[in-house]
């Protein structure tokens, strides 16, 4: 297994006990997400956006319009910070201060490239495929048109920290602590519900594989 | 209604269209919301991290160990943004340029206030609240120690913008759209599952009310 290197940068300072350093972990945190938070500089302020992201490799890929300013910023030489969080359970305790959650993130740091030509056009089928396994089989390609108006980007992973909290309530039965009082985890998932085709889509036209296989991955327990 | 004041910073530029001005549409983004990714900039390099935030009147709170990096520097007169995502939907078309998200998110711009003595206390309860309704009823409250090791901030919401995804996928029949191709949207949703109790939980301790407020609230369909 592979560790991923940490710097001043990237080693988790509160609660290091949570940090992963396998390379593996931050492959398999940022392949379980849909959506990345990316971070900007604009004047001094911290700007935070929300964007779907895919691993490819060593790289994570996030695109948008040529009209998104946050990308246009990361595509000129700006330093990103892209943050995942899987949020699986709430952790109910004894006491408030005791309350927490179990999740799973990775922060990326770096300064990302602008990808062109056919790199772009397969980005732009990773993305849509980690999403929707096989879409892109499913639909037309990418008009020269399309592929002009989008901005994408990939984020190398060589700066990323991982963090996990995968465990049970903090229990502390010296603190004055009443074992009547219920405590536990709420576990918490992304779930698909059925898909709810487009109205003009024909009857008899099914729901296709890269659907079915997208809601089935929800529902589907973890470990 | 009340409408958000909107400036330079906080007006949508990319997709207007999906902007929501009411300051009702931000209180229920940031309310249904349980995490909220908050960026700050360390030596020019913004730095995004995930936070359990509940919403109370006109402030977004955040809170988290004394020894937190980036809620020091927040508490510290830094900007920060705090940016809360739901995601409804996977958007799926019949071009890969077509696929989207349905989504809701706020973004909030500012620079956080310290809480200390009785509105921090308070503010404890309303974060566990909201995640667990009526949990500060069923367990002890904080002590000073627990307290002391806590540091909670309020982000003011007069800085702040909501931009919402809420439609069907997009068809262009002129396109060389294939009728045929299945489009339409799989909806998504934050999902409880049954809660697991601590192992010292002694048999016969039901799970509370507010755990099971918590899990059917995520069991009820939106709208």
């Amino acid at each position: 297994m592979s560790e991923l290197p940490l710097d001043e940068t990237t080693r988790v300072r509160r609660l290091p006990e949570r940090q992963r350093t396998e390379r593996a972990e931050l492959d398999a945190v940022l392949d379980a997400a849909m959506v990345a938070h990316v971070g900007v500089v604009r004047d001094g302020q911290p700007v935070v956006i929300p964007f779907a992201s895919a691993r490819d490799g060593d790289g994570l890929l996030l695109h948008g319009s040529t009209g998104a300013g946050l990308l246009r910023a990361a595509a000129a030489g700006e330093p990103v910070c892209a943050t995942v969080t899987l949020l699986d359970g709430l952790v109910v305790a004894r006491s408030v201060f005791d309350h927490s959650m179990n999740y799973r993130s990775a922060v990326v740091l770096g300064v990302p490239e602008v990808l062109e030509g056919e790199a772009k056009e397969r980005a732009l089928q990773v993305i849509t495929d980690h999403l929707l396994p096989g879409r892109t089989s499913e639909v037309r390609a990418s008009t020269r048109k399309e592929l002009a108006a989008t901005l994408v980007v990939r984020l190398p992973l060589d700066r990323a920290s991982v963090k996990v909290r995968a465990a049970p309530a903090t229990t502390a039965p010296d603190d004055g602590e009443d074992r009547g009082t219920w405590a536990g985890v709420v576990p918490l998932q992304t779930w698909a519900g059925d898909p709810q085709p487009h109205h003009d889509v024909p009857d008899g036209v099914e729901v296709p594989e890269s659907v079915r296989a997208a809601v089935a991955a929800t529902r589907t327990p973890r470990r």
